[in-house]
């Protein structure tokens, strides 16, 4: 029985103490404390010490139940008018941060003579911008109410809706179903739709029924998981992705008035449940595929290197396609870079339909890994913490402190 | 796939919605809130809506997780001097409590002709006290600081060693191994060493080391919790049970100067995972097993019932048991009364060892629900909610409210 309540136990307080040590020692180097939790994560994966696999059950629920809270957390501290506000640039680097990387994925892969049916998938990988890595970086460095963390933030968003459209097409694809305007209109605007539904209704709706709870610390806490898990399953339902409905809880309860107390207490959920999130990321990665002495890996460090430039370029590039935008647009573009879940996603789903053969999988999951690790050292060189806040990040830790 | 993660998701949505809903239906009819959730689990449990499944792998793990942390905050309101200060009636109780139920159901088994055997199984069942029950009744009632509710306490900590004492003898004898002294005194040994190395060494080590970590709120919540999951990690190591381990870490951080904090950390998580343990415990109970009309429930509606009466008549007695001690002796009768896990753990292990029959082991299973069900409403009836708080479950919440 190695999946009884001791394992689960001792596996918590390694992963828990692996990534409090070494995302210390991160922000001591001047880093991300975030950099720190996935490097933590690759120690303790399966290719190193074997204590995590991100492949169980458990423990990958629990780590959807971290990036779900994370974004509920960086719903709750976002401005919704802001965010709206900022709606073109986010729209058009979202826009540009599809199109970009599709194509320049699809053309190394055509390239190198992958064949088109690979050429799309992992150019289908090249698209979605993992929101977790970038929202956490820039949390800690106190730096979201920034206008250009806004701009990435609704970027990422709705690049995470196209990454969806876009499954659905390559899904079809591999199904040999015709791909009709007609199904790619459907799922545009059942993903879409979610969200401006969850918005109007919500932002009617939820002030007043939090008003009624009272002000117990249990009760305003549980309900806000419950709408936060509650919007999640919904978004799912309704063809959208879990994180975009809990990001959209955060914003509803940021327009009660016990958004106060709500932080706090999903804060303390968050010292729980997020780095294993994190953790189970960094867990993921097989660094065996990086030993460039085993020629077996060569074709994959080709492919994966020039993936990864596409991936890099292809976001970078994105940052600066609203030009009338001004701000830091270096900044939006590496804000952009990482690939998480949906990238290995495509990947797994090129796998198993045997478009892409293991070494292939293998380079994408190598462009997921290395703009993973590369955006939180990028972003942090471009944009130093706030300079009001030494300590990091306080975004939500100051909030907790200071009651 | 139904076990990815919407459907986590839906269920704990449901679960808190409905531990939330009948915990506040219980308290306005004057009852614990406990007794609302474990009705909530009751009515979600496979028996009759089939939302829970008290065996699925993660809830069951999960609500492991609750109980450890309600044990971990039951320890961090404890004071360990007063606690030993009633060592004497609390070890008292505990062996009354042991030895009067087995008598009692021994006694009631071999009257109804069951063997003896199965006399065993069902008295080593009796003797198990849940103190998660009896400890979240009192802190409801704001009582956790009565000496009646220490005692309790230190006997019902007493009562799960000596419990997993007679599991190991009980299981030596289904293997048909010779119980020998020596054994005995080898599983106490190392049962009652564990928790005093880890109260006497603990009590040195712990405090220096949470005063260099500062007073983050997120490092201290995880250095609590990795705490209570460490120690209850080595209890079991030890031979000890998990939630003993968890008690003394509750124990030895009080005498840290972050306590406060800590308290206010743990809260959080509680409101996540206690209400977990409370729904799947009552999740477990199968309703139909109670329909007086199928004659097939008779034989067990008689056995269960008797053993009901030995279970409840040996603990309430063994409230008397230390006769010097001045202070509601029929409130710790009472507290002692719910069985729990302990007891479906000898029910089960009875029923895979075949010495017990399917009705034997829903007779003792009947007997652990109704225990359960029973000991809320008395303990409230016997023990008004402390009159300086009108609230619930304050010892916990007026902490976190005040911050």
């Amino acid at each position: 029985m190695p999946h009884d309540v001791p394992w689960f136990l001792g596996t918590l307080v390694i992963i828990f103490a692996a990534a409090k040590l070494l995302g210390a020692l991160a922000q001591r180097l001047g880093q991300p404390a975030v950099l720190g939790e996935l490097l933590a994560g690759v120690f303790l994966g399966t290719s190193v010490l074997g204590v995590v696999d991100s492949q169980e059950h458990v423990l990958h629920l629990l780590s959807e139940v971290g990036v779900i809270l994370l974004l509920f957390e960086i719903g709750l501290e976002t401005d919704l008018q802001a965010l709206l506000k900022l709606g073109g640039p986010a729209a058009a680097v979202a826009c540009a941060g599809v199109v970009l990387p599709f194509a320049l994925g699809y053309g190394v892969c055509e390239l190198l003579g992958l064949g088109q049916r690979a050429a799309i998938v992992a150019g289908a990988a090249l698209t979605a911008t993992s929101v977790g890595i970038t929202a956490r970086v820039l949390s800690d460095l106190g730096r979201l109410q920034d206008p250009e963390s806004q701009v990435i933030l609704g970027a990422a968003v709705l690049d995470d809706i196209l990454g969806l459209i876009i499954l659905a097409l390559v899904e079809a694809m591999e199904a040999g179903e015709p791909v009709t305007v007609l199904g790619i209109l459907k799922v545009a605007a059942l993903a879409f739709g979610f969200i401006i539904a969850a918005l109007v209704v919500g932002r009617f709706a939820i002030p007043p029924i939090f008003r009624r709870l009272g002000k117990k610390p249990g009760t305003i806490t549980m309900a806000a998981v419950m709408l936060a898990f509650g919007l999640a399953w919904l978004a799912n339902a309704a063809g959208s992705a879990l994180i975009i409905g809990a990001f959209a809880g955060g914003l509803l309860l940021a327009f009660t008035d016990v958004v106060h107390e709500a932080k706090r207490g999903v804060a303390h959920l968050g010292y729980f449940f997020v780095p294993l999130f994190f953790v189970v990321v960094g867990a993921a990665v097989d660094v065996r595929v990086l030993n460039p002495f085993n020629p077996a890996n060569h074709s994959t460090l080709v492919v994966g290197g020039l993936l990864i430039v596409a991936a890099v370029v292809g976001k970078f590039l994105a940052g600066y396609a609203p030009f009338w935008f001004k701000g830091k647009k270096s900044v939006i573009g590496v804000g952009m870079i990482p690939r998480g879940e949906v990238g290995l996603i495509f990947a797994q789903k090129g796998l198993s339909t045997k478009v892409l053969d293991t070494g292939q999988y293998c380079a994408l999951t190598l462009m997921v890994m290395v703009t993973t690790f590369l955006a939180p050292p990028l972003l942090r060189w471009l944009l130093p913490p706030h300079p009001q806040s030494r300590q990091q990040r306080e975004g939500i830790d100051e909030l907790v402190s200071e009651a």
